[in-house]
């Protein structure tokens, strides 16, 4: 699979830019308290600071109409049985959707909506996944080798990282003897009471 | 490179459909006078009807913050020395952007506001080519496969197909000694008189 060349929409956009676009970077340690096993996350950044994942985007202005895309790449790996995963957000401007599509490796897209509606889609190579306006998402890595993400919102939808931050999501994507399970997330009941 | 699978997409959002999308063909006798060569156009359509492209797209509801997305598979071939292309819009939601990712073969996408700036961007296997605000669009396969693009924009943008079918675009896409050349579309300039 070539690399996504962003010389060219970066290009068009800036009328004459042909510089790569800057890697945001997440590492754990900017995401301890998002994994449910708080003991086996301590246990790893002892010895190291893994990058989970990374992204970077179109600098589109954020305006009604304009388009944002980008690419994000999650690492493969896991934080005791919990798969690695993005931080997951809503959108500001709530009622705006977005689009996936993965461009290679394999995972999953966690949605959840305010109102606790949830579903888990697999994500694999040339497959679109859409969210629906209002579901928050998060990507997670099941597979061995990076999960590679096209994404393209409403430049003006706006990220809130608060919500999930504070509370979680209401399901896990761990693994149970080898294989891929969905929990109740026991923090997130916690964080509600 | 695989297929894209829309039953994701599509599963999604219809909460249980499992159907595939059918497609929208646009043969060469619905487009017969928005190539150049005349002459040529009907010497073929006396001897045949050949698809000239292909699309479908998830049905998203018509929303502010809802985005569409699908797939145009734009065939090789040409009519006279005019690449085979799409018919190309506006939107009618003027002031909205698009995002192409070129999924596999080779192109051109052309480029052209109302105020007649324009450009024209190569599209090659997973570039992402960026459509600005205000700008219609049309994709030419100037290559010897299926040119498949995957595409997204706002669901409420609208598509405005009358002024690119009155008038045309400013330049064409032709292939002049084996070579691709973009030159000024002499009916443009007739019509605009």
């Amino acid at each position: 699979m070539p690399e996504l060349d962003w010389i060219k929409g970066f290009a068009l956009k800036m009328g004459e830019g042909t510089e790569e676009i800057p890697w945001t970077e997440r590492y754990l340690s900017r995401m301890k308290n998002m994994y449910a096993d708080g003991d086996a996350c301590r246990e790893i950044l002892e010895k190291q600071d893994p990058l989970i994942y990374r992204f970077h985007e179109l600098g589109a202005p954020e305006e009604d109409g304009v388009l944002s895309f980008g690419i994000t790449e999650l690492m493969p790996g896991k934080v005791g049985n919990e798969y690695y995963m993005t931080k997951g957000h809503f959108h500001k401007k709530l009622m705006t959707s977005e689009i996936y599509l993965c461009l290679s490796g394999s995972g999953m897209l966690m949605l959840e909506n305010m109102e606790g509606d949830w579903k888990v889609i697999p994500m694999k190579e040339m497959e679109a996944v859409y969210v629906p306006a209002g579901y928050a998402h998060r990507s997670i890595n099941t597979g061995n080798e990076v999960l590679r993400m096209f994404f393209v919102y409403g430049a003006d939808a706006g990220h809130d990282y608060n919500t999930i931050e504070t509370k979680g999501f209401r399901h896990l994507v761990t693994e149970q003897d080898k294989e891929t399970a969905v929990i109740e997330n026991p923090a997130w009941q916690a964080a509600s009471e």
